[in-house]
């Protein structure tokens, strides 16, 4: 089966891609290793995921002026379009510091300084306003809404957040959840955005804010998709070693949303292959740490790993009636 | 695609399952409701389950004098085969007490009366012998032992058990361990009797001490199953109402070994589609309290349930190579 990257007879650029979010440094404790201020961001993995399937993804980010060119150069070799990832000459660069749990799960984090995030104000390049779809990474709602300003109509709009802005900000995000397509968040974030414990309720209490698709990530235990009346029980890759898990959510969304911009199809059929690669990628990214799995990543890299999902999830069917007939 | 029930050329009772295990009555707190000493055990969701699938399950366990005769005929009813219901006539029925939390899946133990369990020394009826599949419930491991010592070769042997046994009597599970072919635990239970946090490394431990097929119940999150190389990521139904956990484990084990001993084979393709049958068996009786939704089930009930899940979770063929190559 395959799929074809539809030129669409409109005036949206065909087969582009766009994500606001964080260009950062980390440091990422695990029991086992620690890894000081490495390349993170929700907007690199993104667009590092996206590129997968999508020509030179666009990037909307702000820096400081501690950003060193070899992080540049390495985005740049990787194809991804640094027009609109501004240089702020007077902050430094989004930190995160984080340390996670024996569970390879949980975590928490150690310091955030905001720095050049505190005073972002996104303004998207001429060339950037016309693409397919959008991706607004982890952000202030504001933003994220600054943002959908500033692009025209475009064919899918897919948003994350997370607990932070649903208990300091939900208002703006409320304002923000009317204007997209598919949210992506994980399974507690939808607990407490819908305040219900019930996953099918709380899908339902969610879409009814604005987004039509609803994809609610459980971690190890995969991800389900909540899509009209219909739904899918996404499964996971069982890893035998898990490195370091910071950026999968946003390499999901990242390799999610390229397949959709490169199908340019948006049936519940596409969603489900869309949530596939999104799993396939997440799963390279939590294999070492920070961004480094999606460096030199190949398509051929990715369907291996697409193979051993749909085997993996491979559901045969049942006849109960016929088996007490004969 | 309808499976026949194999007649086999051997001396095995041709589509017969037994279990043995508890026969009790529950008090069942939930945040909701308490229902107060209902029929429960694991050798009644067993058999409840698996006659979906074989005529007169064949029941081995002990009750007091305390147990009415509006039980046996109700599980008489059903077509139970009781020849192997002890009746101790000096000692009240086990009595088991929980509180369920607010989550329906956390649960605490408020009270344990063994009463006639203390003393249980299973004899099986000789019609019990030969029998096709024997589901060890949830027991001491001992008396597990002791009714395989009592059958003779049967096709298979499924068996369940609980952190108290990994806990208080690890050397005795182990011989139970090395003498069956499927065991069937919850996650937190596997991690805790391979001593390792990966599911898939604890699941290669596991299956070193005996049982070469494993199943990981995760709840709502579906299940696992492992079997030589292959692995298998089973759905659960997302339900929007849960009345009453208890029994949900014993009613899987009592829908996957029916489907088995009604089919005859034992591929990891007759493993996958009993997986499906024990899930979907699970999922009737979490939706009212004790065994009541097993009572009056229907093969065409199951069916529907099955037909729920092959959609819900239907993974469809990605190829991203050629989504990027057109």
């Amino acid at each position: 089966m395959r799929f074809a990257c539809h030129a669409q007879p409109t005036t949206i650029d065909p087969v582009s891609l766009l994500a606001v979010g964080t260009v950062a440094f980390d440091t990422v404790h695990t029991p086992f290793r620690t890894a000081e201020r490495i390349l993170g961001g929700s907007a690199t993995y993104i667009t590092l995921a996206a590129r997968l399937f999508v020509d030179a993804p666009r990037l909307v980010a702000v820096v400081g002026h501690d950003f060193p060119e070899s992080c540049i150069s390495l985005l740049r070799d990787r194809k991804i379009d640094l027009a609109g990832l501004e240089v702020n000459p007077t902050e430094k660069t989004f930190f995160w510091e984080g340390r996670y749990h024996y569970n390879m799960n949980d975590r928490d984090t150690l310091d955030t300084q905001l720095n050049v995030l505190a005073t972002f104000d996104p303004k998207l390049p001429a060339s950037y306003r016309s693409t397919r779809v959008v991706c607004l990474g982890n952000l202030q709602p504001q933003v994220q809404q600054q943002v959908l300003d500033q692009v025209e109509s475009p064919d899918l709009v897919v948003c994350d957040t997370m607990n932070f802005w649903i208990d300091s900000a939900l208002d703006e995000l409320k304002k923000t959840l009317a204007r997209i397509d598919v949210l992506i968040i994980n399974d507690e974030e939808a607990r407490q955005l819908a305040d219900h414990t019930n996953l099918v309720v709380a899908s339902r209490i969610i879409r009814a804010m604005g987004p039509k698709t609803l994809i609610i990530k459980k971690g190890e235990h995969g991800a389900m998709l909540f899509k009209d009346d219909h739904v899918f029980w996404a499964p996971a890759l069982p890893l035998e070693e898990i490195q370091d898990p910071t950026g999968a959510g946003d390499t999901f969304m990242g390799g999610f949303a390229g397949y959709l911009a490169c199908e340019g199809t948006y049936t519940f059929d596409s969603f489900k292959r869309a949530v596939l690669c999104g799993t396939a990628l997440a799963s390279f990214v939590v294999g070492q740490f920070g961004p480094e799995a999606l460096y030199d990543l190949t398509p051929e890299d990715v369907q291996g790993r697409l193979d051993r999902l749909t085997t993996l999830a491979h559901v045969p069917a049942v006849d109960a009636i016929g088996a007490r007939m004969v």
